[in-house]
């Protein structure tokens, strides 16, 4: 393809882009196909010949639209956000034609360099304080990760390289695995499943420990069960507290947790991957308060501050453990300025890493810091707009207190209902839930997600909600 | 931002990233800033008001350019190389765009099925035998992974779910920690310092294997080591055998090790990272000969095949031992098509994934199977072209056979001298290498990695070795 061709292309695309996004209230949330829908609509090997790219334009509504579920749809409300925003989409460009592999400073210093700025931009912007920011002049810092598992995981390998090191001048006659099968590792029972598989993946225990009726993780729950695993010869050595779960968006107690952490001597890592968006709003850091007590403070802006994924914010007090449990350090990879500026790839998993800086510079100057807390108010709003429509109808409870963009509701009643309930809704095909369940209570989350949802779109959600719910009481 | 103004900016970038890419030669290849140079540059803190586009547009040159390494200058000749194609950067305009998260089949139904396809499209473009591919009608199929690090890990991950499922049978009387600490994986000491990496990062024991004198590893060297560990009572588990090193790409004797793995019960993985995009021309798969004796296989379309970082193509075929490693299901996620299409978070570390293999779709189709081999032939017959340069100055001599588009090269004699050398070719700040070191020899390695590179460019090169050479033997 010559680059008079790519330039027809990419602006026809431009234009189909918008025509997509201004227009997607009108699709179907959710496809209606079936497994399998795909394969037959192409051919079944790679042309020999090249295409015009008239031809893969052509296709895009027929094969990829036609099976897609429109997750910036104003009427999808699952999961958790995932952002997408126009200036995010051009940075991305960008970032592709450079397509450098900013794995060490030399390998593009552009690269490392805007991203430890945006991470102090970032971070400032979201009030952590100076320790974490690489402005203060020390070791710490920020960096991009993949998405909140990879930073639980990096957390968790740094957390157990500070451990084993203290443990082994304490201990010289333990084996490695002798340590290892003594390391362990809590979180609320209520975090992401991701934390789970850090523990599968690193090898380690890791205790899922009972929240509070407000599904927070308390200190003084985390306390005993340090107490308990010290007595048994365990040795307590990280910790996750989540700042919004992903099934009710409860916030753990942090400064608690913070102070039983800081007097263990253990790593506290925070994922606030979804709400920690929310923290670029002042009114909302009352609730990452003990912040500064963390080793660790991870959240997403390709969740909810409209960086396209993949963005995963990360910042670290002491970037040095994971770089020690890393280190491989090959002739190839090696430059004259090793030292003088950080080399990413020790602080991360994969090798390879992508200009993804240039998404943040892009978002934050081209919508300025007042237009990115505007976004996050208004969705917060509409959630308490439909928190409000749901209290209006007897019918309904809430699951959870309404702090951030979900709101968690049900059928006052039976489990059985509200399972009919979400079927009833999401078989209409108007809107797009998933449910989830806490302690044996199944219940419904109505997530804003798409910077396109408006007041309207909230009408229409509770008048879908309302009619499935007149449609399975009437059939009980 | 609106969708008029984002028309615009995106038509501009579009017009940019041409003349960019098409006068890509004219840069100087490494910039000449010193670590630190960014952060004057521009403000200390994100804007409160949003900025014009144009604002950013003007800084691209002024903040970001002035630093860039110009990964796909022609004269950039270091690693190896990372992909930049026209139909890729637009794919994932479209990918940014839907900016689905295609964690399961529901999530986005086109985002796994095209991957699943495509995944089929590949693996028979490079000759892969069918039981690795979905159409066999199995369980086994192609996934797309960040990088080559990512897929070594799961397959490693794998390769510990099954032998520990197996292990746990065999003696119940075992502790996991007592298994894991007898696990023992095994790869060349030429293999990717990401190999090492995944076995700290699962907490297995990695030994390195001497190759022979061509840098491969050979069947009975593994089969003494394992030999050696079964004696000490440990359990042999997983190799990688690697297909193009990274220092001198040299391939491991597949076949052989292949037959030793079989007979072992021991996962083998295959990393072809860089060389495995050669493989879609038929002349080079005697250098995958065995291939089908492999549990997984791995190569990055994101380094030699013109699709954009990130796409790393793994193949598997019993991909429910990675399932199994990631056993982690909550309700959330779960949905009714569960099993009748792969939810391809469970093969993958991470939970999100953006919708890659567009950009496989589109670059397949608008370069076709044709093009994407004289690509690659191209670039081999490029590094034959220096390689002969250099074997008609009797001061020089090759430190591996050139297979594919690396050269490994040395002035006879000393590595100090080669170190001059090296230093001096960089210092003039026309071409960029990077060395490597095998056997306490140390080289210089020459690879071919932008899709701009001719012939004139190689002249170039030779010209600037040859002057750096002649200065540093003058000075001796």
């Amino acid at each position: 393809m010559e680059a008079k061709e790519f330039k027809e292309f990419a602006k026809a695309m431009a234009d189909y882009v918008a025509e997509y996004l201004e227009n997607i209230r009108d699709r179907q949330v959710v496809p209606s196909v079936k497994p399998g829908y795909l394969r037959p609509l192409i051919p079944e090997q790679a042309p020999v010949k090249p295409e015009p790219w008239t031809a893969v334009m052509d296709d895009i509504e027929r094969v990829i639209m036609s099976g897609v579920t429109h997750w910036h749809s104003p009427r999808f409300f699952a999961y958790f956000p995932t952002a997408n925003s126009y200036p995010s989409i051009v940075a991305d460009m960008l970032s592709g034609a450079i397509a450098c592999i900013g794995f060490s400073w030399i390998a593009s210093p552009a690269c490392t360099e805007l991203e430890v700025v945006m991470m102090d931009w970032l971070g400032q912007m979201i009030g952590l304080p100076d320790e974490f920011l690489a402005r203060s002049g020390g070791e710490a810092g920020g960096v991009i990760q993949g998405t909140a598992s990879e930073a639980t995981l990096v957390a968790l390998l740094g957390a157990k390289s500070r451990t084993m090191h203290r443990v082994k001048e304490e201990h010289p006659e333990w084996t490695e695995y002798q340590i290892l099968s003594k390391l362990v590792g809590y979180c609320n029972s209520q975090a992401h499943s991701s934390v789970e598989r850090a523990g599968l993946l690193g090898g380690v225990q890791l205790r899922t420990l009972k929240p509070d009726d407000k599904r927070r993780l308390r200190g003084e729950t985390l306390q005993e069960a340090i107490d308990e695993d010290i007595r048994k010869g365990l040795i307590p050595f990280y910790v996750v507290a989540t700042l919004g779960t992903t099934s009710s968006c409860a916030f753990d107690a942090l400064d608690e947790i913070g102070d039983v952490c800081n007097s263990n001597n253990v790593w506290l890592h925070i994922d606030a991957a979804y709400a920690g968006s929310a923290f670029i709003c002042p009114e909302y850091r009352y609730l990452m308060k003990g912040v500064e007590k963390a080793d660790s403070f991870n959240f997403n802006p390709h969740k909810w501050m409209l960086v396209n994924f993949d963005c995963s914010a990360m910042w670290l007090k002491q970037p040095r453990w994971i770089v020690d449990a890393f280190n491989v350090d090959p002739l190839y990879l090696k430059h004259d300025q090793q030292g003088s500026a950080p080399d990413y790839r020790h602080w991360q998993i994969p090798l390879g890493r992508r200009f993804r800086s240039l998404k943040l510079w892009f978002v934050m100057r081209l919508y300025g810091v007042e237009n990115l807390q505007k976004f996050i108010r208004k969705h917060i709003a509409l959630a308490h707009y439909f928190e409000k429509l749901c209290l209006g109808d007897e019918r309904f409870e809430l699951f959870e207190e309404v702090t951030m963009g979900l709101v968690c509701f049900r059928l006052k009643g039976s489990n059985e209902n509200n399972e009919a309930l979400l079927r009833r809704i999401n078989g209409r095909g108007k809107i797009h839930l998933v449910p989830s369940k806490v302690d044996d209570v199944y219940f419904l989350r109505l997530a804003i997600c798409s910077r396109f949802t408006e007041e309207s779109d909230i009408d229409i959600a509770w008048k879908e909600v309302k009619a499935s719910a007149d449609e399975v009481l009437a059939e009980n």
